[in-house]
């Protein structure tokens, strides 16, 4: 029997080999190997299903992730997966639960911040799931700025105890996922106060619940926050408050790897360097620029296959009407998030391997590229999950009136996404306060000094150069050229950063200008990001990528994602000179003939994803692009169609009909 | 005894009278009467409750909103309030209901389209509620191409009916509002077929329940169309499918204003033009742009008053943190915002206008500005809605992660905002396709053939020296002059035209050249109707405006309207030479200094709204500040916080915990 594929005729079109990509995609056929075999066990096992997360209400919501995390946990332990699997697996589970913070916050803060012997004690009953923890740190009234963090751990030397304690309402910790009904533990995060003197804000692990019955220990108030943005999304997750009266624990439950607290109440700095807090954050933010890659490839799927699918307008001679990813405004908002979805995936890998080098200077004790590797993934955290969550609502338009339906996946996606524009560091204050703004201006005023930029603002050193050259493209071709973009984007960067610069150093107190210019900063924060996506991927397209015809599409790829960039930033890129009006006018004629190129591949990049149905999530990106049918099974299952005469009629509708207003009681 | 007010002091800044700003919000005295009452009429009764709207499951959210739809109209009848107050009482009422298509599509559409003796028989009915209307054009298959609705309505000379049929599944009738549940009737649109020809799409008034006990009749299939994007949202909307199977209705059931099928089956095009239909559309849109201005000044308000309770930060000597308003970068997203929902609410007075103009013209057989209109309301509409749906989602960003609790009111505002992207006219098909871009072009392609620019277009007229005028802006200060900052707008927006135009000439087939140009052309007609909105709100300031301060508070606001718009899209006014790029940085000089200048009025300005705390439904936007306690009170609702222990511990907690998982059943 032949399987139904209405795309079928979209994917012959495809000018490349299209299993070649995925291992692209995946990074490595091993990587592939593991993504596809765990994808496919999640969608073929039934306790898996998420479709009807929007219908159930807040608590049988929570009750059924607790019952897939259970589940996920006993075919991970069933089956032997290597954490690589297991990781995987509950990647495609796709259902954020508080095993997410147990897993990716609470294990990696005792690694990074406890001695070889907390870590010897708890790593192995969290390892086990013996018990749950979560990462503590925001509190009701501070998040951006963990300094203010209000929670007190005092030492009392008589009992060789800390106690920890909410001394405010605004102290109270708010936000921390698996905190608010699943966790047993907490590594939260207080000001540390020693003999009446206070030490900064330190990580202390934190029994929550008796382990026999999960009530929460005396002195001990814990809660769920209530509802979030969307239906299902992140309401499977229970981000809790919990206040402190006065809880004492051991001293051995401070995390002490670089500071600790001695039995006669002497505060030490340990030896191992403060910056080692930086890896773990470098290590964080790397995760999260490839999961926006994720969720972008993922609305990107369903808007380009829909896209196809759905016909509108333009019928000649009573044929078939136009597939609205033929229109130029369609491929204008679509084809620059596409190419995205392979930039920040690439930029993430890139990121793995910087993560690597970071870890191993570290270890030989070297600091010099711990700075910039920071700003670096922090303004990229920042750059790729803005757009991320704005292009996933893109996604959703270009779907038309059907992408507001929970059944187009798209609402929850985006619902689910956009925290991580502020979890993990507000992007604002990201890219202003906490690295890249403050990074370049130390960088460009060194420029000169003799001191040589390192990593990505290498091309800071020539800046003599990228001030004054003139860009070189006289024909729309030209801006094929990497050089020819590499070098825009270098020169519109720095132009900006110097002028910044310039600008700050009117200033008689640098801090004023630092606040004042603010916005501009951001700015020449965005452009030195987008500058560094654009060369990672121009260095990717400079290796040997096997697979017919795929280089060709990636190299395409490239030049939509920087010229859609260059048009969308064409104010940037004219005030500062580095390309001419004209100029930028050749990039956008080039840009539309690009669209042409990737159009019949549309469907084929997106199949390189090798998203399952069930992950997707989505009726209007289904594979076989079998919308309208499903869209109709779907709707019919609303509760609400459960009767045709509504619930409420008698008592609201028929009083009205019937001029029985007056005398009904509403 | 003192009512709590964290915001005293805020208030006391406020350099100008705020209960005039408030006359000039609502339109006029009698206007802020209307609103004001009616407001505090819906917020003082407990039935009108909608705070728990995240937590109800679909059925008894929708139960709910047919509960409050009765009360509505029950109060309305008993308080024999006018029409303006019914509509300004439904307005607070704040939930989407089928009363919000029965008054303002099923009726409108009926008065329309319908001859006088279809209204003389219909419309009492309507406005006594005793038949419930909806407006049925959108089908599965088709959505913007109306033209494309499959649908028939063939007429039976036998019988002196209409057959109205659903031929495919695709011609299923999707997404009207309350035809799900709650309407007894729709205005349906379908292909009208005569003895074998067609005649295009015509509407048809079609009972679809019995009006005893709200079963369908014969031959028609009515269902929801299920869950949509959000908690609470749009979800208390009844959206539905409907198909048909050979229903039969009367022949005077077909609405024969403009044309008319008579007893033997002859077509005649009446007397009536056609263009009438645009009128129609006219007032719709207008509506939705001074709805556009409700939604973003609702969220403006929320952002802007938590921004001042927020504080993050930048404490001095133990002194209290800064309020994070206080941030640049916090000004740089938020006060262009604010601007924004004022300068909309001008825009939407002045369309108000228009409509009249345009009607009245009508009524004396004058057709000459309707296009001009239809192109400028449709322009409008598609702006305004764009800005407030991605302005939303930026205020819920402001308010850091507070903002993503649904408590924080703004993730339900996004979420039933966003359709209006999508209907009355997807927005980029309305730019395009639809009117804006093709108007632009047909002006400019009839300059100099003695043909003058009429309307919002008039400015064309001065092509040859707006091609060639050079702004005059010297120093910053200059763009505080409405003729530097109109003229400037005018060129950049002229010379996109025109250079679209011209492209355009260079196709032998000027419809390929309109596709491939369409991301273009978009960006013209967006310029266009930016100039509109700034020009109408630099008209507003002309007039006489009474209140101390009022008018200077509203220049400054114009002038951050504007120039932000200019920073924003330098890139168009640079490539187009309408400014330097010095001249571009001087206008960012005096944005920065004009926010200064607001930042005291900020409060006060949002204020001028006159919100109650029940309309804006926000628990970080109250009026007092009075937030954390708020939240926190908020929080212990949700029914997860019933027990401490959660549903689902024994089950899928403690197998995990007590490394019992093999043995369990999940
Ligand atoms: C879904 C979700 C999950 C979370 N999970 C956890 C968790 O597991 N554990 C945990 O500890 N926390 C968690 N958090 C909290 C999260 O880390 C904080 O919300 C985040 O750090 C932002 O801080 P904030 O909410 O205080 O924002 P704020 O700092 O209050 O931001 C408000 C506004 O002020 C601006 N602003 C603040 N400071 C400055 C400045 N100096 N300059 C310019 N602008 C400024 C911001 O840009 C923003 O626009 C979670 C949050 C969410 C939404
Ligand atoms: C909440 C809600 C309420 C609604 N209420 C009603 C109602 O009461 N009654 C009713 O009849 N309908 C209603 N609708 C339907 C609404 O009017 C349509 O969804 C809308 O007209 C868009 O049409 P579509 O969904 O077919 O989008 P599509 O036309 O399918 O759009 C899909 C994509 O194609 C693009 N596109 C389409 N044509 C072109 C073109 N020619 N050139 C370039 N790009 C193009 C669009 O820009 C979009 O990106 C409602 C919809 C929603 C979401
Ligand atoms: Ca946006």
């Amino acid at each position: 029997m032949e399987e139904l594929d209405y795309l079928a005729g979209e994917r012959k079109r495809a000018e490349f080999d299209v299993d070649a990509m995925k291992i692209v995609w995946a990074g490595s056929q091993h990587a592939f190997d593991v993504s596809d075999r765990m994808s496919r066990l999640v969608a073929s096992d039934p306790a898996f299903r998420k479709d009807n997360r929007p219908m159930l209400s807040r608590k049988d919501l929570f009750k059924n992730t607790l019952r897939k995390a259970a589940h996920a946990w006993k075919r991970i332990i069933e089956l032997r997966l290597s954490e690589e699997e297991a990781t995987a697996l509950r990647h495609y589970v796709d259902e954020p639960a508080y095993t997410d913070l147990h897993w990716g916050m609470f294990v990696p803060a005792i690694k990074g911040q406890g001695t070889d012997e907390q870590q010897k004690k708890w790593l192995p009953l969290a390892y086990k799931m013996q018990i749950i923890g979560c990462y503590a740190q925001t509190e009701l009234g501070h998040g951006s700025n963990v300094q203010g963090l209000e929670t007190t751990a005092t030492f009392d030397p008589d009992t060789d105890e800390f106690i920890i304690n909410s001394p405010t309402l605004t102290s109270s910790k708010w936000w921390p996922g698996g905190l608010g009904k699943a966790s047993t533990h907490a590594v939260v995060y207080a000001r540390l106060i020693v003999d009446g003197k206070e030490h900064g804000v330190h990580g202390f692990i934190v029994q929550l619940r008796s382990l026999d019955d999960h009530q929460p220990l005396p002195g001990i108030t814990v809660a769920d926050i209530g509802m979030k943005f969307g239906n299902g999304a992140y309401n499977t997750m229970d981000n809790g408050v919990l206040s402190f009266d006065h809880v004492r624990i051991r001293r051995d439950q401070m995390l002490m790897r670089v500071m600790q607290v001695t039995r006669e109440g002497k505060v030490v700095q340990s030896n191992v360097p403060r910056q080692l807090v930086y890896g773990t954050m470098v290590y964080v933010r790397k995760t999260i620029v490839s999961d926006a890659s994720t969720a972008l490839s993922r609305a990107a799927c369903i808007a380009t296959r829909y896209s196809a699918v759905r016909r509108q307008f333009g019928s000649q001679n009573g044929g078939p009407e136009t597939q609205v990813i033929d229109y130029k405004t369609q491929q204008n908002r679509l084809f620059p998030l596409l190419a995205s979805t392979y930039a920040f995936r690439f930029v993430g890998e890139w990121l793995s391997w910087l993560y690597m080098d970071v870890t191993q200077r570290l270890q030989a004790g070297d600091f010099s590229t711990l700075p910039e590797a920071h700003a670096c993934t922090a303004g990229l955290k920042s750059v790729t999950t803005s757009i991320t969550a704005d292009g996933i609502e893109e996604c959703r338009k270009l779907c038309g009136g059907h992408g507001y339906l929970c059944s187009s996946g798209l609402p929850e996606l985006f619902a689910g996404y956009v925290p991580a524009c502020t979890y993990e560091g507000d992007n604002v204050v990201l890219l202003l306060q906490a690295c890249v703004a403050r990074f370049l201006m130390k960088t460009v005023s060194q420029l000169g000094s003799g001191k040589q930029p390192v990593g990505t603002t290498a091309y800071m050193a020539r800046v003599e150069h990228l001030k004054e050259c003139r860009c070189s493209a006289q024909k729309a071709e030209d801006w094929l050229k990497p050089n020819v973009i590499l070098e825009a984007f270098e020169a519109r960067s720095l132009r900006m950063s110097v002028a910044c610069a310039q600008k700050l150093s009117k200033f008689s107190n640098p801090e004023d200008g630092f606040a004042e210019l603010a916005a501009e900063l951001v700015e020449a924060s965005v452009a030195h990001c987008q500058l560094i996506i654009v060369s990672k991927f121009i260095e990717k397209l400079q290796q040997d990528i096997p697979g017919e015809g795929v280089k060709k599409q990636l190299e395409i790829l490239c030049n939509i994602y920087a010229l859609a960039l260059l048009h969308k930033h064409q104010g940037d890129f004219l005030s500062t000179g580095s390309i001419s009006s004209k100029q930028g006018s050749l990039a956008n004629d080039q840009l539309r003939s690009l669209y042409t190129q990737v159009r019949p591949n549309a469907i084929a990049l997106v199949d390189a994803f090798n998203y399952t149905d069930h992950y997707l999530g989505s009726i209007l990106g289904r594979y076989d692009g079998n919308v309208y049918p499903k869209l109709y099974e779907e709707a019919l299952k609303d509760p609400l169609n459960e009767s045709v005469v509504p619930d409420g009629y008698r008592e609201y509708i028929r009083p009205l009909l019937k001029q029985q207003l007056r005398s009904a009681r509403l």
